[in-house]
């Protein structure tokens, strides 16, 4: 089968239709409407063989999370997702793979009612996966890193921590760790992003391990923060699984969260589905300051970079 | 320096800004504000190291020609491109490699105005660079592959089987063929594209190569084509490389040509720029039937496939 027959098979049909998408797969562009008094969202993250997963990876849950990293960014804008293309660079044309690779897609994906719009796949000697993605946010409202002001109330999202350890017990060789479900299938927080609308002065979403997504989003408000370790929302599932320091570090610097981190001056806003925990506040200066139980806490990043 | 220290380098700040850019590169994802009037047309296109460049090509083409064969699809949409994300994998971060390949992105993307407003930079194990660009099409006036009527003459733009030639000429040792500018910086046709809307009645760009493209136009259109080989634009420079047999399967099967392939019932659009050569005609039923000086003509693609 070649490219254009692998595409039509597993990736053409399968996706929601509406009338704001004029033309889809199979053109040189997908044609898109853009909703009245909206603004249009742009994100990519890409996946790599041996960096971001092992090539034993399922491919459902490739799929699953390559679409989720991707709805976790439309969420920290606040945005509505709709659109999706696909950057797709594999050794072989494995129709057992393609097919769970895609379903992965479709699983993450509906439940946001997002589409998939076109495409690219080609070979390459490692699996690269990248995802770009389009939402709608109303205009002026979309939630960016640089609002954050003095006084504001720092919360989280959810357990961070969860997914890190659960990849770490996943390559120590437990495959039946209930934590790496947080890892493979992190939860769509978009219904939550949307609520956030009006309400937090800035958001980030958690990919690089809280300590360090927190960082960047003070940076861009030119303000500083301190963060309460005392107050972090470790879950059970983690905490039975290492002691409390480790459990501390994973949830700062382990990384693959996924949750909103956001600010706001008021309470946050709430749902049934989602846990939220203040867990600082947003002060004048710069950099993170962290305390335990209202006492200065050391604490120092051992977050992944890519080229460092 | 890490990830964001390599992008803040070389990929930000270097590029046009305007109103409708809310928020670029540094926040979850980049906000835009979609014109009045106008459909968003997106497209994307990666490229493998070893696949479609040896990791002896020069960085600045690579990223010029990345720009060029999507800037290719927004002219094939009769698109005006607008915005791009970048999706870009690579071994180490070389700074040396990224100010030029960063500087070719620009080279091509200035003529157009288009600016890169968001990406994600990862390690692999081989450089794949994917690119995603975002364009605007007044309501109803794409130009689709679907729209080819019978009776339609067919043209192609440009001098179909440079690209191909020039690249054999390289992997054949000839670095000095004048042809290979044809390859590695492909002349942007959306000036064209635009002169084309409410006038062709489908488009294409030639990307895999004249014969393969025009099949999938006239199957999107359900309709069938007539092509008359003697008609070709093969291009001096092409002809004194190689016999006119290779010539013109260089054109019809070499690809990379990146030349606008269209159908129309009336003259195409003048434009001193471009040379416009009409080819063939649509037909009834299915499929390409070639002809030579009026007579039937035999032809068997031999087009790229990335999996058969």
């Amino acid at each position: 089968m070649d490219e254009f027959g692998l595409i039509q098979k597993f990736f053409v049909g399968h996706w929601p239709q509406s009338e704001d998408l004029v033309a889809g797969i199979g053109d040189d562009g997908a044609v898109l409407r853009p909703s009245p008094g909206c603004e249009t969202v742009a994100a990519v993250d890409a996946m790599v063989e041996g960096v971001h997963f092992l090539s034993s990876i399922d491919p459902g849950d490739l799929g699953y999370r390559l679409v989720a990293v991707n709805l976790s960014d439309m969420a920290a804008m606040g945005a509505t997702p709709r659109w999706m293309t696909l950057s797709l660079a594999i050794p072989e044309a494995d129709p057992g793979w393609l097919r769970r690779f895609s379903q992965g897609m479709r699983e993450c994906a509906e439940s946001d009612g997002v589409a998939l719009i076109g495409g690219d796949t080609t070979r390459a000697r490692v699996t690269v996966v990248s995802l770009q993605m389009l939402g709608e946010v109303p205009e002026g409202q979309a939630l960016l890193r640089s609002g954050a002001r003095p006084g504001d109330a720092i919360y989280t999202t959810g357990h961070p921590g969860d997914a890190a350890a659960g990849l770490d017990a996943r390559m120590q060789g437990d495959a039946g760790s209930e934590l790496y479900d947080a890892f493979a299938r992190p939860v769509s927080r978009v219904a939550y992003g949307r609520q956030l609308r009006g309400v937090a002065h800035a958001a980030i979403d958690t990919s690089d391990g809280l300590f360090a997504d927190l960082g960047k989003l003070v940076e861009s408000s030119g303000v500083g923060a301190t963060l309460a370790i005392d107050q972090l929302p470790l879950s059970d599932a983690l905490l039975a699984r290492c002691g409390r320091e480790e459990a501390v570090d994973f949830a700062l610097s382990g990384g693959d969260d996924y949750e909103l981190l956001f600010v706001a001056d008021g309470p946050p806003p709430e749902n049934q589905d989602v846990t939220v925990t203040r867990i600082g506040e947003i002060v004048t200066g710069s950099g993170i300051g962290c305390t335990q139980d209202g006492e200065p806490f050391a604490y120092e990043d051992s977050g992944y970079l890519h080229f460092q």
